[in-house]
Parts: structure tokens; sequence; C-alpha cells
């Protein structure tokens, strides 16, 4: 018998990587940098959550970041500042009247965006147009009709559809994630590619256990529990009884599944 | 202005082939092989779909593939044939009466055999227990709970929900993907790593729209129309319009997408 198999047989470890994104920044946006010179518009940058990684990994490019929010572009740019970065400019603006020629920009970059957007298409179209040709748009989404979690529950699900109704009667759609390639490839684009992003959790990753399934997912459910029983979406009990199973999944025999998506695509006309 | 960004700017070639396995054997088997001279159990071949990727595979491991069913066996052996392997035998045994001694396999394989036993950890104790210490297991099971797709439709959902309740009501779970990890931390195992194989199909992805949603996925719940209508878990005309919206996923601008789940441990006593 041969003893070869004594330190067992792993996967290959770039799968194993892939597969194991240690956060939510690895899984979103390792395989996101901008070229040296480059110019970058982040459409809807909010506070800047995303806008502090993207600078850094590309520090050679110039960000153009733009949100509707004056209060939130105020965040975003002390969060540049705290962070020593100073290849962000930011503005303030809708995202479908952007103050930008047509054709102004190398790149552009929208992450959580499309989802509060009624028209997503029309949103699309305005970035494509503001693309030079042969520059890249890239969109990342969530989709909330990606949940699901072992142990299964019904009230959980029943809590989370509240916020995807909220959010449809705020105009938005929360499961725009699984549309992302229908959306771009209606775009002026080539070479639209689509990928999921699923984020895995079980207890052999504590950090995403806590940081994700708890503070991230669960935290944004428990924070429509007032809208949605004012609204009359459910009765008190089972939101709180879905709550406590969305909790129930980070215990040590607990997994929760949520699939981010993220597109590429090149504007036409090199 | 820089002229690198010309051809564009794409995600790193490993990460793109990661999400864009062209097939579902890359999908699932990509990272399986087995060292020469090992031997290699596989539990529940069923007809050998699996059987002739793995020996293929690992041509110079040795494969003891068994099953229940003696009319599967025939079909499994018939198709190793045809294929040219000469490295598997075959056994005819139940997965919780297996006539081997304990330790007495190398690596132990089980794919779609979980879902099927009312008693999944029983049966990950007992394959465990014919593992040498420091050999390992790989188990591979599907979740139908992982399904959704665009465009959505409560219909195509009540059908798929058909199947699940008809498997649970013969002993089977068909969400037990996501449960991989617990089952397999649970089981005399070092080193559990549970990762998601998720089949994500878009229109530009046409050999997996025509082999994944339409002849795999939704030709499976289709095949369980009768017995869902004789069951009384659904009026046909709900069954067959939740069908259509399944094939109506496979036009130019649906999605759909499901997940595998993959686990692989190592036998502890090393």
């Amino acid at each position: 018998m041969t003893g070869t198999y004594v330190h067992g047989y792993r996967p290959r470890e770039n799968e194993r990587l892939h597969d194991q994104a240690g956060t939510l920044v690895d899984l979103l946006h390792s395989d996101t940098a901008y070229p040296a010179g480059s110019t970058v518009l982040e459409a809807g940058c909010g506070v800047g959550a995303q806008t502090v990684t993207l600078a850094r990994r590309s520090p050679q490019a110039r960000f153009t970041s733009v949100d509707i929010s004056a209060d939130s572009i105020a965040e975003a740019a002390r969060r540049i500042d705290r962070a020593g970065l100073a290849n962000v400019e930011f503005g303030q603006a809708d995202i479908l009247a952007l103050p930008y020629d047509a054709e102004s920009f190398d790149h552009v970059f929208v992450c959580f965006v499309l989802e509060h957007l009624a028209r997503p298409a029309d949103a699309l179209a305005i970035l494509t147009g503001l693309l030079r040709p042969g520059g890249t748009i890239t969109v990342i989404e969530g989709d909330h009709g990606s949940t699901y979690f072992h142990p299964h529950d019904p009230d959980a699900h029943a809590a989370i559809r509240c916020q995807i109704e909220l959010q449809a009667r705020a105009g938005g759609d929360a499961l725009v994630g699984r549309q992302l390639y229908p959306l771009m490839a209606a775009a002026d684009l080539d070479g639209v590619q689509v990928g999921p992003r699923m984020v895995y959790v079980d207890s052999s990753r504590p950090e995403l256990v806590d940081g994700f399934t708890r503070k991230t997912f669960t935290a944004m459910i428990e924070g429509v529990r007032d809208p949605a029983i004012a609204a009359g979406l459910i009765e008190p009990p089972r939101f709180d009884a879905g709550v406590r199973a969305l909790h129930r999944t980070t215990e040590e025999d607990g997994v929760f599944c949520y699939t981010f998506f993220k597109g590429v695509g090149e504007k036409r006309g090199t």
C-alpha cells in the first residue's frame, strides 16, 4: 500500500482560497484593479464603504466618487482622508443626471446601487454612455432571495421577505443580483460576464459567522422590524421568531448562504 | 490618458475559469484525484454516472464501487467497460451494512447518496469507520432549496417544493447540501472543509442552459408531475405553469442558479 495519502488529499489550493475568501472584501474585490493613470467613476459611493477598498487597490488610478447625498459624501471623504488616500475626488449628483461628458471615463464601478433604483436598465445605459469605447463597467449587487441556511426556518424566510417587500415598495429590487446578466447584456456593452460570489458560512469560518451572518445580514433584517410591522407585513411574534432563527444559524452546527453577483462588460466601439 | 485600458480589464483568469466551469463534471470533480496505488470506496455508485469520471481521473487508483441495486451495478459495469477502464471492481451492498473490514480503504467517495438516506449521520459514521487513519472522505450533495432564477416565479417554486416533499416522504432530504458541514464535523474526521459549487447559468453559457437548466433540473422536476399530483401536493395547472416558468428561464434573458456542496475530511488517528 502506498503511503502517499498519509497527509490527506486536499483540493487545489486556488480553489480552496476562492471558496474560503476570508472576508467579503476579498470575495467581492480581489479581481478588481485599475491601471495607473486611468480614470474611474464610482457611481453611488454612499459613505465610502467600497471607495476605500477601490482606491487602495488601485493607488495609481484616479477615482471620481459620486452620490446623491451630501452627508454620505462628507462621511466618505472622511474615510478616504483617514485611510491616507489622495486619489479620490467626490461629487454630489443623481446617478440618472450625472454632470459629466459622454465617454469621459475609462472605467465605471457600481456596487449595491441598482438594487435601490426603479429603472436599473436606464441607469446602466447612462453609465455606459459615460465610458470611453473599450472601457469597462463593473457592477456588484446582492440578491436577498439567494439566502438559505441550516436549520431551515419558515419564519426566518418570512422576515427576509419583509425586507424584500419594503425595498420593492421603495422602488427598488432586492432580487436584482440574479438579473445582472440580462441588465448588462441589454446595455451598449461587449463581452458581458457575470459570476456569482457566494458567501458560504459554517462554524469553521468564525470571522464570517460574526462579520457576515450576524453583523451584516441578520442585523439588516433586524433593522426593518418596525417598518415591516407598521406596514402590516408580519406579526411581531413571527418576525422575532424569524430573527431568532437567523441567530440560530450562527451556532456550532449552523450554516448560512448568501450570494452576490459581479458583472463586467466592455463599452462597444473600439 | 493612458491607453492601457484599451483591451479592457478582465477578472483573473483562474477566477473566470472557476466561475465558468463549462460542465458539471468540471465543477464537481476537477479537484478530486487519488494517488497511484490507493484504494477508494465509492459508496452508492448507482448506474456509474460518477464512477467513470472518478476512474478516468485517477487511472492508477483502485476503486471499489458499491450499490444496493444489482441492476444499477450491471449498468455501471457496462459504462466502465465501454470507457475502456479496468480499475473498478463492483459490489452489491447496503451502505448501512457494507461487507468490508474497518480501516480497509485509503479513501471514500460519496456523491448524491446522503440525500436519499433517513439517517445520513449514521451512514457517514459507518463510512468513516472503513477509512484508514489519515485517509479522506469526499462527499458531494445537491440542495434543491438553493434554486432560484430569473424571471422569479412562485409556481416554479411550488413545483420544486413538490420534489422536496416527495423526497422527504421517501425518507430522504433534498436540502442536505447545506447540512454537509455539521454532518461531517460530527463524524470521526479532522479538518473538515465544505465549499459550495454553484451552477450559475445565463445565456452566455448555452451548454449549461441546455445541459443543466433544461435537461437536468427542469427534467427532474417534470418527472415528479404524476406522483406530486397523485399525492395531492399541487393542482395540475399550477404544476404545469411552474414547469413552463422553469423553461422560461432558458430564454435569452433568463438566469438559473443551483448550488451543490462538496466536503472533504480526514480520518482521525494519524
